[in-house]
């Protein structure tokens, strides 16, 4: 899976992650065809009831990556934050990552707790000299040389400029990063696009264009960027159906005009391979044993 | 919140109990005006990438369910599947589900590991004997005498008669059972409304219309019912919705038609509350302090 | 529970917590006789695998203090750190640690994360008013008005002298601290005396004489020290007794010699109260009953 | 670490298990030289507050068993109960075992759920062909064909006799157990001997002295026995231990006599190597870096 993520992220071509969540929006982004998965920060965060703030704990974040490498059977980059402290806590959070499937992390460039970029303008950068040591402690750490280790700066985001974030991508870069994420939450991609004229791909650029989401995907192929992440549409997608049919289903106190709406048991038991237990019960458990 | 669930359940007007399996589907559900919850074990499953078939642990149960409780706010009646094992599992299970907010609890007579009651034809039933003293090991441990403790009867899943599915639910409600839950996988409710009626309302019955959704609600509110569970379709519109954004994405290569057809990321962060972080951020952290 | 620590810790007579890491040392130090125990951070962070330095995650902490609360049926203080990152974090574990049933949680006042307070010397002390917003907000997010907090002061240990440590103490009483934890890594108890003294206590004194351990306990009774935490004992009595019990059995290849050093099965079944399940399998698992 | 079990197993000469229950018992037996462990069922259950009947979950299990990997970088033999379920939850924690980092399973022939083979008469033993099915579906499961798979016969436990052990270990072995664990609680080792004499090693027999302590272990050696499992002494060590620490502190209200009796904080921090943590610091962190 680190192989396989590494070749997508250093493809000559555009490649796409999928957020997921949990093991159902990772077995449903597999089955419909994406290659390489995002494990959200946001969306887990979500699902667990918290805050994009470092609420949820490092081991929750490590167990709910593990669930969508299982169910996916897909490279996963997984969302780590600043990673959760300092060098120590980023090498640790990391490498139990790998080990329990992941292909890749993406670390930041905040403290701890960082919060969500789209939220508020408290977004203290790290220092690059110690940033950079979090980033060395993880490649030194983990002994797979093919896992993935993603930079992401938040300078833009802190309203810092173009000048710093090239500077600090340097850094990185030779710290030991395999990548590097830009961040924006402009309306439209102009300082990532420049970002990534300037850098020149000196390592293999990741965007997220949640909030630029206007920009033909056309500019950023042209642009050379590696990898786009659809970062959190699984969730958002999950969020809006679920109000909706509760609202319908409170209202009208009924399923008749839901079942067609929702998916069926069928597709679900497809999902999680109900038929395999079948087969394996013929296989494995006697027929007359009670249960 | 165990009372709550205890006045819902013995209410003299027809209550429904909305599922959730996780915080996010919990606190959705929660605010768009649903009173009560079940906490599915087939939607907990599948987000966790299990079969409805005991794969998830006891303990993956409750992690999950308190997760939900402290989500909603709500009285969360929890499918406790047949117990998790004999008595002793039965009583450990919902004294823990109890412990982290869960306000009753149901116990199928099936054996261990039992199968979703959709799912092919070895659905064995407990004896009656053993059935009932797992209901009261329940009942005696919980020291919280509002709990609920719902007995869910499996005969006419596993091809019984009505006179057994009776006679089961005399048993049951003697050994502690609070309420009711009769099952069928027919596609209409005749069973279900026979068993009501001879039934009596002795305790509250609970339905789950999963199969005979057609079927006015009307009906169930004549006949007695008590709660309706609508008990799987927030795991069922999600898992619609995210196959449909996921092929949309991975086609148009673009979130440009998609943006709003998904819930904002401002109803995300309204459902998790960040307003409130913000507030608390300006009474205690200092604005001097870096992170 | 919470209101049985409060009176501990404010009690006229010095009181004992002892340290426990596990279910089991929690259930040994309640059939031996002690009144209330502390969920110790290095204890726990041990016999997981982790450094005390922050690398067990918060929710493993909060797992472990559940135990520890379910095995002893005793009120329990939790050694916080320093509260696992900034206010939110703070209020947030300790909740939750309230909710699992803690009676009580000490914080300290470094920042995240803390490094064991005798390795090293590598210990910034945290802005007073910035600890002060932690210690505030997890008073006011705990509704039980009797749960216990402690405001720790690590001024000693940091190398600074005995007027910060006070002028700390007061702050920290003001923002909400219940009692102060004075720590010291001396061998000799001179410092914390003479806090006592000048301290007068204002709020109730914690201390952990584990350096200091050759100060006769007469003398603390003396200064009006509040409660003495027998910090890491259990666990330090457990590495020698199983680093002898492996070299003996590695070394003899037999169990002969080793059969009446270490607790019987009886014991170990005592404690575990088998017998109380024996007694539920009369009662509710039917004779004939296979499994 | 499969290959190394199974080398270990399959050795022509004696081989020894150490019991293991958390991280910090698995790093002690390693650095006193046991070469590999047993993650004990009793003992697990014992340290998070559980009975030997599974009240543990089985991801309580694997967590556990991970931590133990983890510390100790030893092969490690799981004490898989009867594998938590019929043959599909056998094979979802054998192979999530398996993941975490376990080089082996052994799974014993009783129902769901078992009772500690000390305790009580009441031990029923699976049908054959219902185990051998679990055996046979985890040994499908695991892609790694190293990955140990014991069998352990509860035969003579249950009362029944040595010919029934035999056939039943015949059709384990055929249905793909790589090692035979026979099992007796006599206080001498007469059956257990007569066993390995009729069944002439078709495969590598363990055995577990708790109960025939008094044994020459020669005997064992001139048997052919392959492997011995001390399965639970580190937890009785503990206990005893604690039992003590605590009755002392208790009594004394000092410990100014225990300081010498239990392990440095020296030899703690040399276990959980904080040296290494120092050197990294001094690689990793910026000098002036805060915290």
């Amino acid at each position: 899976m680190t192989t396989a993520l590494r070749q997508f992220v250093y493809a000559n071509e555009l490649s796409f992650l999928m957020e997921a969540h949990d093991a159902l929006s990772a077995s449903i982004a597999a089955k419909v065809g994406f290659k390489g998965l995002w494990a959200s920060g946001l969306s887990i965060s979500s699902t667990l009831g918290y805050r994009d703030t470092n609420e949820a704990s490092w081991t929750e974040l490590v167990d709910a990556v593990e669930r969508i490498a299982d169910a996916s059977n897909l490279p996963v980059l997984v969302d780590g934050d600043s990673g959760f402290g300092n060098f120590n806590n980023a090498r640790l959070v990391s490498h139990k990552l790998w080990r329990r499937g992941a292909a890749g992390v993406c670390l930041e460039d905040k403290g701890f707790p960082k919060m969500n970029s789209f939220v508020g303008d408290r977004h203290p950068l790290a220092e690059i000299k110690e940033f950079c040591g979090r980033l060395s402690a993880v490649k030194d750490t983990i002994p797979d040389r093919e896992f993935v280790l993603v930079a992401r700066l938040e300078a833009l985001i802190a309203g810092r400029d173009l000048d710093e974030a090239l500077v600090r991508a340097d850094a990185y870069a030779e710290a030991g990063a395999d990548a590097i994420l830009i961040h924006s939450r402009k309306a439209d991609a102009d300082e990532i696009l420049e970002f990534a004229q300037q850098w020149r791909n000196k390592k293999p650029v990741l965007i997220v264009p949640t909030k630029y989401y206007r920009t033909p995907t056309a500019q950023f192929r042209d642009a050379g960027i590696s990898t786009i992440i659809w970062a959190n549409h699984n969730m958002r997608a999950s969020v809006s159906a679920m109000r909706d049919v509760c609202s319908q289903i409170l209202e009208e106190e009924s399923l008749v005009n839901i079942e067609s709406e929702v998916a069926g048991l069928g597709e679900v038991f497809d999902l999680l391979r109900y038929a395999e237990l079948s087969e394996a019960e013929a296989k494995y458990l006697p027929k007359s044993h009670a249960s």
